[in-house]
């Protein structure tokens, strides 16, 4: 049984571990609270990126001597391979600690066994302490690990009657300076932020993360079948972030070559080949994808049923007019329609944040 | 200043009077507490229906000789006229209370000056305990005298993605059965349900109030230009509850008038006048209107400018086609679109209600 230092240390864990999201991929993020012999906390680290030093490393180095005969508590099981930095299971065993409680068994193949190594070491070894907490706070990777490809988040921003604009195209600003700036801290959070080529046209979009916490810019994809809805000069092609334009396989995108990673797709009944194309970003590392519309390629990610969480900006405004916030998506009764849960309901100044997710079934 | 004893009394009145919600038009909702002189409660009333006795009555009825020297906790200004009940300042004199704390002053000019009348008979009169509160319970009420209309209520059912049905017209059930019941828990509540003409051919609705607290029914009334939509047989036609249909001055409706009432409008671009259907029901004494759509009826209120709350119940469902739940309003910009301030928001089940309301302004 986890002592109440273990269970309020790995609380504290799992809000390190937040702050790694958007900037630790492909690895998932991952924190740790490092405990001293009578309970007290002498470490905290939390993987900051990939390359860098995990969680534990961070911990154990702030910990020192401190650390000996102590506990370690960690949101992912502590992994057993060589990476690009040494296994945390040997980093453990070498700074002494006595116990290990983590809250998330890895998935992965070859991290697994961290658990194993420190347990035939004489290491007290424990597993499942908030485990739902900290499986939700790293969501993303541990879907793109089941599912091998990137977890899809799909944003919009509406009124309360479901438009994304008034009749005559404005829409700026439906919803508040609260909600955008939300949507800034989730960009930050994801790998790669995705639009079509109806929004690159419409909105010259920027799709940077601005403000704390945008220490990672996200790779920003347009979808751009032809290669002309991204000109020279377009906002998306600055040096803000990186850049990947994807194009059908036919396309003449000589005019992007020097301007931004272009990646050629095959093209369907319904524009590029959304699995292909999330197969090429999971390829280059991008574990959560936020979607950021418009309508149309938000209705193909739906119809392609690669949508993991929806985050929706409503506005309590009507309009009575104007554009929806979700296009066709192949649904045309209401039995095929796709529900969800609602797992959190936000204030946003006057606009509201609901976060839905298909209901979690066996994978 | 009103006592602890006194604040949970009020406390008390404002649920009181709730209970009369629907049944007490043209009347207000009225809740009473009387306490004896040592603060205990010793009698409860509320106005349970127009022509019936008001609280202060019932409460002091309950309360007998307990009432002497004691204090009447009501959520508004006691009547100081004879209606068809005696004026109520009277009644608490001749109780001998010797206090009077009130929430909210009575703005009509027949009811109002029931203060003046127990100061002047040497009662100690407060008013404004948990005035906003007290108001918030009889907002429709207040909303009509102030605008000599009834208060409207724009109530509609809608996917995530702002859709009342899929592409092919279903729409059962896209909200969850704790939705529907509330929906009758707000028909209960109301003076009258109003749909229009597409509503009644597409749904055959019944519009009864249904479960517990429906002991009033509201007025049905369908907006039927040519009197086509309803035709004898209409579920809206049986014996539940009262029924108007609402036609144009030049509309054949002989087939209806053994069935139901029939009101006649003047035409307008949008359809039937809408501030003249409004001015009709207040004046039969509707204080409270439930629009229940459809989309197209609920666009020609929102134009008009006759919508004094909206309710929507939200279903976390996408759909990505099928008709908006709010059609033509008249809204062609962002900069004329109607703001509205949240109010509240409630989880039923799987789904969300949420409240809101144009922000308040000076009358
Ligand atoms: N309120 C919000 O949250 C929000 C967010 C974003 C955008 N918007 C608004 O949405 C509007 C643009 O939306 P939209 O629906 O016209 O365009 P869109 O969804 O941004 O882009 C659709 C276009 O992307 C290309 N595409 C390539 N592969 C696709 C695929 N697999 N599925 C779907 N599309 C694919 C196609 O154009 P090609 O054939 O040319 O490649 C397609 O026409 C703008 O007015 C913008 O302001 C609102
Ligand atoms: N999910 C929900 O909350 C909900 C609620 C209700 C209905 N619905 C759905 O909505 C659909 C029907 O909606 P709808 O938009 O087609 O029709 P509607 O709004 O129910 O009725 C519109 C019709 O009412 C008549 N009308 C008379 N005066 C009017 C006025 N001032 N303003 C507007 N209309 C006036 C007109 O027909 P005439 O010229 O013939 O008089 C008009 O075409 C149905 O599919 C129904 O299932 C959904």
């Amino acid at each position: 049984m986890a002592t109440a230092a273990e269970t309020a240390a790995m609380r504290r864990a799992i809000e390190l571990a937040a702050r790694g999201l958007g900037s630790t991929s492909p690895n998932p993020v991952v924190g740790c609270v490092v405990l001293d012999a009578a309970g007290r906390t002498v470490g905290e680290g939390f993987h900051q990126r990939a390359g860098g030093p995990h969680a534990e490393v961070h911990a154990l180095r702030a910990a020192g001597d401190a650390a000996r005969g102590g506990a370690a508590v960690v949101t992912l099981e502590p992994c057993n391979h060589t990476g690009r930095t040494g296994p945390c299971a040997q980093a453990l065993l070498d700074a002494g600690v006595a116990r290990v409680v983590y809250a998330v068994a890895d998935p992965t193949p070859t991290a697994t066994g961290g658990a194993r190594t420190l347990r035939a070491a004489g290491v007290d070894v424990e597993s499942g302490l908030l485990a739902a907490s900290a499986e939700a706070g790293n969501t993303a990777w541990l879907t793109s690990v089941r599912r091998g490809r990137p977890h899809v988040t799909l944003k919009y921003a509406a009124t309360l009657d479901g438009r994304i604009a008034a009749a005559d195209g404005t829409s700026r600003w439906i919803t508040s300076a609260e909600a955008r700036a939300d949507v800034h801290r989730l960009r930050a959070e994801s790998d790669a932020v995705v639009v079509g080529a109806g929004t690159a046209r419409a909105d010259d979009p920027h799709l940077a993360a601005r403000g704390a916490g945008a220490a990672v810019q996200p790779l920003r994809v347009v979808l751009d079948s032809a290669a002309r809805a991204v000109k020279p000069g377009a906002r998306v092609l600055d040096d803000a972030g990186p850049t990947l334009i994807a194009v059908a396989e036919d396309a003449d995108a000589a005019h992007l070559t020097r301007l931004a990673d272009v990646l050629r797709l095959p093209r369907t009944a319904a524009g590029l080949d959304v699995p292909a194309l999330l197969g090429a970003l999971h390829g280059r590392g991008v574990r959560s994808v936020l979607l950021e519309g418009g309508p149309t390629l938000a209705g193909s990610f739906v119809a392609a049923g690669a949508v993991d969480r929806v985050i929706g900006y409503i506005a309590p405004v009507l309009l009575g007019a104007g554009p929806a916030a979700l296009g066709e998506a192949g649904i045309t009764t209401l039995t095929e329609a796709l529900r969800l849960d609602v797992s959190e309901i936000v204030r946003l100044g006057p606009d509201l944040r609901i976060t839905a997710a298909p209901p979690a079934k066996e994978t």
